[in-house]
């Protein structure tokens, strides 16, 4: 029984539930390509070797919320993943969700609206595992060396509400009412033993035209970007250095960084493209002519200056200026309110609190992500126009293999 | 030239314009249907007798806007509505804003993006007319009776931050960057003039299932709207009553109403019907079979009980329980971060923030809102699940006949 055909009702048969099939990776190579035209009854799979979500071409919305675990039963956590995965599961599918504990039925906004490519991955912070050297669970002897905290990069300016996490949900879909329904019911079966952190919702243009789309800057992001399957493998997969309930996982680093609009529209488009290291219009890097030319980081001009200047973004963010390490960009824009619900005054002369919801997916952030970030965060000429205010990290286990498995089942059962 | 061919430039050949073309009214009769299969290349007419987003087919995504007027010159809130008239019309067509003032260029995210179906409507507030007796701007005597501030409602729970404002700006489209792009070039056009008092965003279901979009509540929402030429006329257009710069405008209110998502998903669906006074599954009036079904309020049930309850939503909102009164609605659903760049803290257990961007056109907001909803503030069964955070009325001016004129020439010129 599809969500499309009742309300309330969970179970029953299903359709495109895709078991076993791997993710769709050589789709990565054309970014935006499943936006354009988006098919509500379109499916992503969610069993196989990595979670949803990652490599899926981006979808046009999401929404990312990291969780505390109000509970201390190990039992309760293991009970919450495995409510998660066939929740995420059965949604992914367009089935309705199952009746979480004590509750009734579906909330039923999403009926009739398809899966519309919705993903939905989990993850594990490193708060789940200990705090300070208290181990927590049970789980603190098993903490991957690779799960910690983010060091502190100059220029931060975090919300400590809207950092870290024990636990994060992530779910992606064509359709802005089909995320938040799915982040609704997941939310649902988290009640008395996880609780909201913080939560970021974000978009993407729905990329009508073909390539790469572009951020708030005006600039198209994701260029760079490993696509072909040993590239992913090297980049982003881990691997035989575990642990095994990581092996097909990977890392996941989201920052909410806050753009400086009114300062960056006041640059000509000429100061701004000195700044990214690429033109505006084709993406292509300063002195080429298409996006996919290679960075020349060595070309100079007749005068003797780099093309590429010194401090533009391009150039620090470089594999080749960081040790060659590689980081999988999957980033939503996202557009706060000025004055919330919960009472926060807009600040006087109140600009757009917008910018962009940053993910990346490594291998092993300490070597990757965070060494790209000491080199960009005390030299990237971009960096006078953000502001980073919300940051976490968590381990995505490796995909679910098939019915009767979930998320993380090898560290918590 | 269109946006889609060029960054940066301003004005050039334009595709679609729609000089002189009315709203579509008759389109208003299928719900949803401008939304489904969005085309990126479908226009609104920006040009006609009313301004666009009011009976235009719900786009998917909206953001709202209420801004201070930080200016003491007549003439600057002038220049700005002409500069605001100017960038929506380009907009809406997909080319380029004209440049702000002293700016060099378009921000470029909307690139190859297409209009998008994109409307842009302007609305001015009882505060831009006086502050308490002190008329503003010489405005003071020509504020229209109808145009005032509404009363507090029972159980409103209202941010002082978010209420209110000198003027609205309300931009709607299925592509959420060219909404972005579009709040963000007239932002850019009110620099020195106006300032971002409070803001929301919004998204509806991108309704690949026919028939009226759901709300997060689960239910239809917006099925006895007024639809007929004769209906608009009676009910939502301004008529011979003016003042003339009103003539074939319309009265905006719009309030967020925070819903209890947890407390209404504790709910029995049959529980929730009753407080609603339809089946959630089809939208039928309780004891009725289809969604078009008229309410029979005076129905009884075998034990003399009425079938649509006393206090039941659609029973106190009907126009027979106020006097006829009737009113547009035209909402969006909206979700909120729980933790915030301005450093508000989630409250202990934090529950979504999210709910209802309520919007209603009427000719005369204390003829038809105000007495509806001080039937509902008292006795609405609904009401024990939505806190009313943000409120706002505006007069929306009548539409701009051609090239040349501006929103609200003949209040300020």
């Amino acid at each position: 029984m599809s969500r499309r055909g009742f309300l309330g009702a969970a179970g029953g048969v299903t359709a495109a539930a895709g078991i076993g099939a791997s993710v769709a990776v050589d789709r990565l190579a054309a970014p935006g390509a499943g936006a354009a035209g988006a098919d509500p009854a379109a499916t992503e799979p969610f069993y196989g070797p990595h979670q949803g979500g990652i490599t899926t071409p981006p979808q046009r919305h999401t929404t990312f919320v990291a969780l505390d675990v109000t509970s201390d039963r190990r039992r309760d956590v293991a009970g919450l993943l495995r409510r998660w995965t066939a929740t995420a599961g059965a949604l992914s599918r367009g089935a309705p969700p199952p009746p979480a504990p004590g509750e009734p039925a579906d909330s039923g906004e999403a009926v009739g609206l398809g899966p519309a490519r919705l993903t939905v991955n989990v993850g594990v912070g490193p708060s789940l595992f200990s705090h300070g050297t208290t181990s927590r669970f049970g789980l603190g002897p098993g903490q991957p060396w690779q799960l910690v905290d983010l060091p502190s990069f100059e220029g931060d300016d975090l919300d400590p509400a809207a950092t870290g996490g024990d636990l994060s949900l992530h779910a992606c879909a064509d359709d802005p009412q089909v995320v938040f329904h799915a982040v609704r019911a997941l939310l649902r079966q988290a009640r008395g033993v996880a609780r909201v952190r913080w939560s970021q919702s974000g978009f993407n243009e729905a990329a009508a035209a073909p390539g790469t789309p572009r951020n708030l800057l005006g600039f198209k992001d994701g260029t760079m970007n490993p696509t072909t399957a040993a590239d992913l493998d090297s980049a982003v997969w881990v691997g035989a250095e575990g642990p095994d309930w990581m092996t097909g996982g990977t890392y996941l680093v989201v920052r909410r960084i806050r753009l400086d609009l009114a300062a960056w529209d006041a640059l000509e488009p000429a100061a701004q493209e000195r700044i990214i290291g690429r033109h505006k219009g084709s993406g292509a890097p300063l002195g080429a002519t298409l996006e996919s030319d290679p960075l020349d980081l060595r070309a100079r001009t007749a005068g003797g200056e780099p093309v590429i200047p010194a401090d533009a973004h391009v150039r620090l963010a470089a594999p080749s200026q960081n040790w060659d390490a590689t980081i999988l960009r999957r980033s939503y824009a996202y557009a706060n309110p000025t004055a919330t619900a919960d009472g926060a005054a807009p600040s006087p002369g109140a600009a757009l609190d917008a910018g962009l919801l940053f993910c990346s997916y490594q291998r092993n952030p300490r070597l990757s992500f965070v060494p790209i970030y000491r080199t960009l965060a005390g030299r990237d000429a971009l960096r006078r126009f953000t502001r980073h205010t919300a940051s976490a990290v968590f381990a995505l286990p490796r995909g679910v293999a098939g019915p009767g498995r979930y998320v993380g089942d090898e560290l918590l059962a």
